[in-house]
């Protein structure tokens, strides 16, 4: 059993972005030389999160359409009054979608389904670059 | 330390399915000969969920009821377009619930509450089968 | 590699608390001497939860409030009539939120980022305190 853990950067340009990191895990995981074990994909800060979609035009805005269905970026928050960023609907959009997954792999391919994306969010409300760990635990 | 991975079916027979697997999480554990460690649960496929939930007659309405409040499934998706399946609500709910969860156990005991039940989500507009893997990390 | 397992308890008096546990881990995580690895955050219990967020006065009024949207406390919950003890709400919050997330940490640091605190949520209608296991894999 052995630990190596990556640190990946992501970029987005506008609020809600959503970039699709497989080939960057994929990469980083056949480079660790590990068969079996697991990836836990973490996001750095309290504006993001991470989980898995069909990355296809579509869903890609469906979603940001969700969060703005259910936290909407255009309400007043107590957040806001705190700082003055106008950016509380991020937070809540990140602490609803959790800021961790974990993925087991098998003989040193990942267990993702077929459509089964892994998508990093990025719900600040300006462009900004995202730090994410990848970290591979597994022999 | 080491690793065991272990992979088990599911079967619903409607939308928003909810399938009990904690006895079968228990039972491979038990198989494992491990005293501690931590398992990771993983749905592959993009409509697909799992968390824990107090599985009871109540709540296995309530929570379909729940997700039809906040992503309905009579509702025009993007995705729907893209593919002509109609399974945009499906995917979405996935997103939001997330593929993975992490249960550590002692002594060979899941640390699980009294009413706490871990369960696999179908979110498909149609009745599958659905992998999960269970990847039990321990010693 | 090694698995050390550790169990803290939050305390919170009202619905929707929520417990910054940071500092509780980081002071675990100097204990156990591991440099490289992750630390897997489980709630024990069917009406909790975890997550990140900014730890600041705002946001702790901001996400109450987007709860009470989302999962309305004043419902009637079919799970109410399954037992009478009135948490509907609170079974189908902590299903949302989700029992764990797992944060990788470097030269014995938490990667967790400047803003990003740990919290754990208790959304049960009444007082009450909550398992929180810890696990530490690393070495």
């Amino acid at each position: 059993m052995n630990v190596i853990t990556e640190r990946i950067k992501t970029r987005s340009e506008d609020s809600c972005g959503i970039s699709d990191i497989t080939g960057l895990v994929v990469d980083k995981l056949s480079k660790t030389g590990m068969k079996h074990g697991n990836v836990t994909i973490f996001v750095e800060g309290a504006t993001g999160g991470v989980t898995t979609l069909e990355h296809e035009p579509g869903l890609l805005k469906d979603l940001p359409e969700l969060f703005e269905k259910l936290i909407p970026s255009d309400k007043d928050y107590h957040h806001d009054k705190t700082w003055g960023d106008g950016n509380g609907f991020s937070h809540l959009r990140s602490a609803l979608i959790g800021p961790s997954v974990s993925i087991p792999f098998i003989d040193g391919t990942l267990t993702l389904g077929t459509w089964q994306q892994i998508i990093v969010l990025n719900f600040d409300n300006r462009p900004r670059s995202r730090q994410v760990l990848l970290q591979f635990i597994g022999e």
